[in-house]
């Protein structure tokens, strides 16, 4: 039987597996960590546990940890375990003991959930940032290619006639409800947990509302249990609302692979954008959209995995939360830049014209068809059966025009292209970014 | 080799797969079809597509259908398919072929698309009613119990003092986020999706801003290709808000199953909700907690239920999602289930008092106490050496007060009741259900 | 705020709630409870905790009992929890106290964890059952198909020719390594639990190598706490299973939708198996593989949704365990359901000739024709340039005859059927399931 | 609205997204890689595609980048892009053109396929390796804890007596099983792709039999449009095997965190092994079991995940699959490392003796009591109602000793060690890893 160390030689492991990818996870924290201690001093002051000169010593220091951090001057030295202290190190190697200050009436946990919170609430902001140009490049393209027909499936059967208007402005609609679910995870995230200490609150007379003020918080977490039960919850609930923009994202790229393949042939896109070989010269390989697909189908399983990770915990802080951080920190850059090079494909896009003169598709017009009978005054059955005989005895031709007069709302001839776009301005208009910055340039005296 | 057999023979076994449970399902859907059916042919008569008198008709028959679904006298016959059928042909039945023109101008993928999204509205709001009462509980038992202080525990160990004032209380402001993206699917949910057909829109002039109107809906799903698209995304984007509810829930169940362990024993309910044995006295059962747990850790896996169902499908109706129905139908039921159960035990509980004189608890008082002495001037690390010298010597006595003049906000003493409700309140109202009772009201002429 | 009713009033509420679809489910495990309680009171008497002629009247009433629950003649009576309690009632009714001895030194935890188990043994027997002759169904047709090209897809895109035999070929031989892991699920199962009571043993002096033997497992669970928790890993086990062959499934139906979409229109199935329209003759809906699809998606959820409902519970049994039987319980008719119609799909199946004469295909044989230059003595970079010369100044013509002397194993000219069919043979083989059969027949003397 | 650039300029982003981590995945495989080289090519001269010279020279130079491999020598150059490519430069700069001749008659697809196959194969071995030690060391102090008893559990309330035996035997069997599924996904991956090229197979006379043979494969994927299925399956059945492991890990992990709290107080750990403080002397934080738990739980959401990012894609190869390598292939080091931890804590416990004689225990022993008298002969009902009385007049105690003769197989007093030992010696040796070695050993000629 193998014989394990005795735990005094084993100090070593234990911390290099307690530590695991922590330190790397916590770089993404490091500027919402200066900004937490920023505001948390400033309160710290205002209710008499820091002198006034020792405010300004320490926000002048942080500031400039701040600059430093935003210029990519920032690292982890190897020895130190977490982004909290190494705040801490720098300001007492600057400015002596008064660095350990800002520790004061907090404690590690919710220091670490407030950055949790505010590095949650800015990327949530990045995405937003990100959709909102993709949003109007599907729209564009939804107007560029309104006349462009397509035929439309059900059942992946040929049913009616659809067309690269609708296709276009479908996905820009289904991101403005993406939106919404971002909306509700930012307003469940963009509340204060800070003074919620180990979870069960601080015996400091410490103003929450001031610090809350001061992030530019909505409101407070008010119940310091909740606030803690709020990790893991926070991590779930903004997975949740990615989860649901990448399947927008990952239902475009299984569209446009099957669009692209050679028994569709609908849209095609420029060589330097696909993989192809010479001897194969109808080869297109869609790989940025398989990858999309895949990157935002593996999103989609990360609230799952959370949920997994988190469920049946009782109350109270584990560090199990701690590995929360590794799949869903990156997750965020992984959407924008599937964002991105969904819109490099599709502005480039090449959709073919004229696709539903081919005889395979003639039969999509034969409801349109019967309704046109019907509007002139044909009842339902007669129209049906006289189309149906057309088909039946091969008679049945596509008509040159389908008149409707009154196309009804987002249909091919009538998009909704503005008032989809109003639906996603009320989105974005209600998240309200400005009072965020506003509080981070009072932080930061940057104004 | 078996030999299958051939295809003639094999329509009955087809059509028992191809049917399975949607027909029960159906019964879900049954008042919302006939609301859904009823704005339809008023929008119909307002277009000239439908008579007035056949729309008098039509509504009179419609009402009477809605009343008798109402009074439970209501079912599908055994040889109709669906919901939509059944009610033609009651109406066809009873008024003959006009019966039949509560279909002209929209599709099977429509309609059901239609039922679907007043149906989860409807639960929304089921929810959102069996929610609030038990919130008010929550507020209710942290009030009462305010004063009764248990462990605290972070990393399942001892930490600090806790109450269950703070315990109460934190599920209590739980529920108020999960309120929010209760909402957001709400909102994702509240938009008319009538019109699209079967995916594609209609060739008839229809007018679906009136219907959307005519149905209290907030907006349309403008576009018809996402209008289809809706499907499976409103499924689970509902399913992820019910998921965290069962969330909240269950971690509830989780905390008290572990308090009524006898190594813990803070709580305790009457003999007649656990179950016991005359040989062990002790035994108190929670098996409504075990199974609320279950229960709720089961619906949480319903998102990625829906998600694996949905996945890489492209754009166009599916059969596939006839199956999402059957497990999210039941779920709304279940959920209201497990917070009547909850409160029906939470309404009951015994909270043991004086728990944290237990001799083993005397080191949960040490932090607040190092605070003190902070508070009283004494340099944070020589309180911390004091104390924990007389830790060390065993001379450590929990101090008789703690006197903290200013509570912080969600703390033990201030924990801010209140502004919690107010919270809640504020993500209730948003909801405006009223808007779509009086639409119903309308159609249903019940005012 | 709601006042909830005082627990006395409730009761009722309460049973309803935890008792839940139970009764329903315990009517799989019927005649499981009856061969379970055959051999232990077999063990019972054997160790002299039961009187000779008392196991003789109990085993004749079991007897009859199982005969009627084969008949469809046995359920459970409003009154009654359980199916143990069901057995118990009618034994006593028939024989007296005498009945309740079947209970005798063992518990109710142990003895629905043994159901369970013969359950679960059971249902994988006839999914093996319901897999081995649609597994020669796609090897027959394999075999049929072999010389009916189509193209192979890789990317989606046109790559390279491929062929029905291997496209039929390859669903037989994935359920080969399907059998392998139902085989895994099979041996974990296959372990007496009985005797480990509830979960700590008994102190009977009862003889679980004996029960091992009358139940024809192949071991124990041996250590008692393990045995208990069993219950939760058995389920994931079977149900991770359940997920390859459904995967599988899943697949095939894919493949089937996007091949007879008409787009691809590689395949055909006669009008009664699939939904059409007389005004578009193109339509034929392939609802069997969509609901067969989505079936099987749902059971890949499955073992999700048990790791959920058992993550982080502690060791010892918890009622939470109660609900993992709604979902599993049905899914092996479900899995059986769609074996049956992908079975009869399949087998009525039209594969469209002489597909790949198709001019859009033609470049698919520009790899095969490199590699005969190579054969010929071309170097690769010549031939290769050869051919891609030819593709660009539009001279290149399909070849008549690749001629290959030697095709390699599991290749268009060399399927493999015969080697295929020996790996299922023997994975087939391993599970014995003639064991079992044995030790049913002598516990019911049907032999 | 954002201007995307236009192609030509974005080259350099799409090729940094498609790349993505896949470069520094590929380090997983190099071994793999070139050991399929080395059967590759020792196949193609036994066919005539390789002259011996050439044979000779590429086995020297591939099994020299083997050992530098081995010595952590290898690396990818900046501008190579996947391991295929960095082997094939390495030869070409060695011994010119006949470098490239490795990659004749395979595919990119098949290489890497085979590659996977190799490196999951070696990784299950790894896991096997970890595994028995940990298997042991829980075995010898089930024996060691033998007499040591602890309350035993259900529904988290007192019920029986157990013992640390018991605790630390159940978790060694739940091992046995764990390697039962263990060996079913290595049967499932120990099957040789190579030869199935693109998917497609290829038309050069390749001899996959001897591949085969010499990469000590138990047989063939023979189908090669299987062959390619059988990417993301064999991802998948591995997955499902590592969260069964992770599964019995995290289970013990959530039991040792509870039995360490304060309330339950069951084992302690050396200072050393957990983290503590000196002002809260009870504090020892089990940092390192909640790690193992969250890493077990993670490891858990792996099936879904890749479940979730193969469904419904369409036979034949897509890019999508290459981003199931990143939660895949470390997933193994986590599951040792974790293994590895726990061993380190167990090895390490100090269980305490004679928790049971606490009052708070005393009615665990009512059912064993109850049961003794029934063994001497008091009819149940009656023992049942003199023991219950006993405890509700006060006067019960816990009987000197309660006697078994026999006591059963897996109980507190007959643990059956030795037999659980031989479960688990059948399991492993099941594997037969000695074929892989010996296959390896010829190939590298290091016998």
């Amino acid at each position: 039987m193998k014989l394990w160390k005795k735990n005094t030689d084993s100090l070593k492991e234990v911390e290099t597996f307690t530590v695991g990818k922590d330190r790397e996870m916590d770089l993404y924290l490091a500027p919402f960590d200066v900004l937490g201690s920023l505001a948390h001093i400033q309160m710290l002051e205002s209710v008499g546990l820091l002198k006034k000169e020792e405010l300004t010593e320490l926000q002048k220091e942080l500031r400039s940890i701040y600059a430093e951090i935003q210029q990519g001057q920032f690292s982890l030295q190897d020895d130190v375990e977490d982004i909290h202290s190494q705040v801490e190190l720098l300001l007492t190697q600057r400015i002596g003991d008064a660095g350990k200050k800002i520790h004061s009436a907090r404690s590690r946990n919710d220091q670490v959930l407030l950055d949790l919170k505010l590095f949650l609430r800015s990327e949530i902001e990045g995405i937003v940032k990100a959709v909102l140009p993709f949003f109007e490049l599907l729209q564009a393209q939804s107007e560029k290619y309104k006349e462009y027909l397509l035929p439309g499936y059900t059942h992946l059967q040929l049913a009616m006639p659809s067309s690269f208007g609708l296709w276009f402005g479908a996905y820009a609609e289904s991101l403005v409800d993406d939106m919404t679910t971002l909306k509700a995870a930012y307003e469940v995230i963009n509340k204060n947990p800070l003074g919620s200490a180990a979870g069960y609150g601080s015996s400091f007379p410490i103003n929450r509302t001031l610090t809350t003020k001061l992030l530019g918080f909505s409101t407070l977490n008010y119940n310091v249990v909740y606030a803690q039960m709020g990790r893991g919850k926070a991590e779930r609930v903004v997975a949740q609302a990615l989860a649901n923009i990448a399947d927008t994202l990952a239902r475009i790229s299984m569209d446009a692979t099957l669009y692209l393949n050679q028994n569709f042939s609908f849209i095609s896109f420029p060589p330097e954008l696909t993989t192809g070989s010479s001897i194969m010269p109808h080869k297109k390989n869609p790989d940025v959209f398989e990858l999309i697909r895949s990157h935002c189908n593996r999103i989609k399983a990360l609230p799952n995995e959370i949920t997994i990770m988190t469920t049946n915990l009782p109350s109270g802080y584990h560090r199990d939360l701690q590995l929360l951080k590794e799949h869903l920190f990156p997750a965020f850059k992984i959407v924008k830049d599937c964002i991105e090079m969904a819109g490099l494909l599709l502005s480039n896009i090449e959709v073919k014209p004229d696709l539903l003169k081919d005889e395979k598709y003639k039969y999509l017009f034969t409801v349109d068809q019967v309704n046109q009978l019907v509007l002139q005054g044909v009842p339902f059955r007669d129209a049906y059966i006289q189309v149906g005989r057309s088909v039946e005895d091969g008679t049945y031709r596509v008509p040159e025009h389908l008149e409707i007069k009154d196309p009804h709302e987002g249909s091919i001839r009538n998009l909704c292209t503005v008032e989809i776009r109003q639906l996603m301005d009320t989105a974005i208009a209600s998240f309200d970014f400005e009072t965020v910055h506003r509080a981070y340039r009072q932080l930061l005296q940057t104004e």
